[in-house]
């Protein structure tokens, strides 16, 4: 029905940008916009995007505005900033908060080191923030800080997992159509009351649908729209693309969004969001093991035990850790056979404090140790629990939360096991 | 705008129907009966409840039907059952289930120990089903089992969180109306696409509403409809609202509904859930001690070091212990001061035992007890905790999770702390 999906494009996830590892993002980036060309049949446009921030959230019935509402101690707007900072080609985005919380948006971006962030002035509503932040990237203002975009993306700063592709899907139906917004079936029916709250009439509920964001437009159409439309349309309503259509006379190209698409409105939501936040995170480990053979067996092992409890389970050697990071993985496993040395735990804490995967979420640890048991007094035994304890206590500080667990037993039996 | 709140009527929220506690029971619901004749100022009317719930849960992504997904490993289903069964007033609930699901079905109504629930054969549709119910209901059908009601509640086997007060609300609401069914602000904006799935026009948002549930009709005024209703109907159409007033003229009237209203429909909603019935659970604490002054002290310590971390924390003596477990709070902290016995522990494990209470989650039960250091021998403290883990064993084959807390100290010591 609408445009193809643009293959194996990768979902935005919230997630950090990471450091050191701008070599593989380049190239994925690269690819995103080399499908862009391939599959719209037109070449990349300047896209920038607008987030109006400005809400009070008096929904949700908690007193912080629900974009600042912390899901696992992190503002909700910094997961939604994430998202729409890992798709490499939106040059800008212009966030418009009120005055009143400008400084608390500072401290969040600077905070989780977000990129390519301009913040406007809030208007008292929604199609004013919206407003404020179309003004900065025209080039007819005065304050127009920002080179103008071909196409303006406008998304909700309470939608944080927006991916990629239908990213994509909006920005090229936007250069195609003039405008462009994702849409979800309705869950209830629609209906209308009457004066005196009686039924007057329901809707067909397969012939509507419900207008969720991203939307996407031709900076001019939408600019233009809003610089001729009412003050009441600006006071009273919220649908960008009806100012398209009334002002511009553009019919907007509609596109199937996936359900995770959907607006955190209310308490259940955050608990929602969470929840498939934390899914996520826990859902993927990593076991790194060096290439000696006696390994191998011990790691097919682990493998597969884990791979009855969690989705995504990787073993590697090493080579691929940057990579693996580089995709968010929060958990790891160190596996080390006969040898109490920490290096392989070393390194990989190194990498791991490279990147800036901890800024967001702690990245869990264990170093596992298989020991001889007869060969190594107690004494030394101590030793090496002291050694990890205090490998730990250093993590920790950067918020990798690291374990040791030393299995000591007797050499032949080792062996046995491990064949 | 529509009518006043039912005053101190309690959420009906899940939990289960409490043995033994027939009396605090009965007597609640005859003074919801009372209210409902003095605020609708008409008598209470014969009221039955169907419950389609033959869907397939397509949209959830997951091969079982949503309404027997598990939330804390009970059926999703189960919770709605519960939150129906506790308003005593309805006196049937009829649920449409497949002929695939009808075993799934009685095994729950058994292991939950739903009452009043008769179980009819789904149809192919939503609107099929819900007729297959009212066929139970009405007396003109030869397979009626049911005396007819005068009022009939629709609810979906899908919202969970349905409260007694929005029951009564459309109840009454459809004894003076005909029809009624609750509604709620629409979260997005609505939107008509063309056949080339570009935007015709949207729909003013402020206008419309969501239609949700629960419904609830004169029985004759929708059995009526769905007997005149056409083919295409059942088969496409899904709102009851509509039918009532294609075919019975009846225009309903709309009731605001709470946000908890919302209709379980994706993965995400699944993990909301969760996160509300958890939060609900682990919220309450009660502390119970005997009324020895000593123990005074204790108690008014523990209540307001508990108070900075729990919403709902209630110190008890023990006699109003039936009505506190009939509210539904699962975990429990006994002091005991200067006794070993488990006599007070005992009598509260007894109560928690006779009541259901722990048939759908597990109630904790920390037993605290503080004993003079010096008067007690190293075998008799070694005894102590053979006791309690005796105690907790068998309590666990109960879902009661019993730990022991046993705090030796000197006698003075103790004094001194307890004034």
């Amino acid at each position: 029905m609408e445009l193809g999906p643009p293959g194996g494009s990768g979902p935005a996830e919230p997630g950090p940008r990471l450091r050191g590892l701008r070599g593989a993002d380049a190239a994925a980036s690269a690819s995103s916009l080399s499908r862009f060309g391939a599959e719209a049949g037109c070449r990349a446009p300047a896209v920038a995007a607008v987030l109006p921030a400005g809400g009070s959230g008096e929904r949700m019935g908690v007193p912080t505005p629900k974009q600042f509402c912390p899901i696992l101690e992190r503002p909700l707007i910094s997961y939604t900033l994430q998202a729409l900072e890992r798709v490499s080609w939106i040059k800008d985005i212009i966030v418009a908060v009120t005055r009143e919380n400008m400084e608390t948006m500072k401290g969040i971006i600077q905070r989780y080191q977000h990129k390519r962030i301009s913040l406007v002035e809030a208007g008292v509503t929604r199609h004013r923030s919206i407003f404020n932040g179309l003004k900065a990237l025209a080039e007819d203002q005065p304050n127009c800080r920002l080179s103008k975009p071909e196409v303006v993306i406008i998304h909700d700063a309470v939608r944080p997992f927006v991916e990629e592709d239908v990213l994509l899907k909006v920005v090229t139906a936007a250069q195609e159509h003039g405008a462009s917004g994702a849409i979800r079936p309705l869950v209830s029916t629609v209906i209308s009351p009457s004066a005196d709250s009686c039924l007057d009439h329901s809707l067909e509920r397969a012939r509507y649908r419900a207008s969720e964001m991203p939307q996407a437009f031709l900076f001019d159409v939408i600019y233009d729209a809003y610089q001729q439309c009412s003050d009441y349309d600006l006071e009273f309503g919220t649908e960008c693309l009806h100012l398209a259509l009334k002002y511009s006379h553009i019919k907007a190209k509609l596109v199937e969004g996936s359900p995770d698409l959907w607006k955190v409105t209310y308490k259940r939501d955050l608990y929602a969001a969470e929840s498939i936040i934390k899914e996520r995170i826990s859902q993927k480990v990593c076991v790194v093991m060096d290439t000696k053979e006696d390994e191998e067996h011990v790691g097919h092992c682990l493998e597969e035990m884990l791979k009855t409890e969690l989705n995504h389970v990787k073993v590697t050697s090493g080579q691929d850790l940057q990579q693996i990071i580089l995709e968010q993985c929060y958990n790891f496993v160190c596996v080390n056979v006969m040898t109490s040395d920490f290096e392989e735990t070393q390194r990989l804490l190194n990498m791991v404090e490279e990147s800036n995967l901890s800024i967001l979420y702690p990245v869990v640890v264990i170093s596992v140790h298989f020991l001889d048991y007869e060969s190594v007094p107690l004494g030394q035994k101590m030793e090496k629990v002291m050694q990890i304890r205090e490998f730990a206590k250093e993590a920790k500080k950067r918020n990798i939360l690291l374990s040791g667990l030393l299995i000591y037993f007797p050499q032949e039996i080792q062996r046995d096991l491990l064949h």
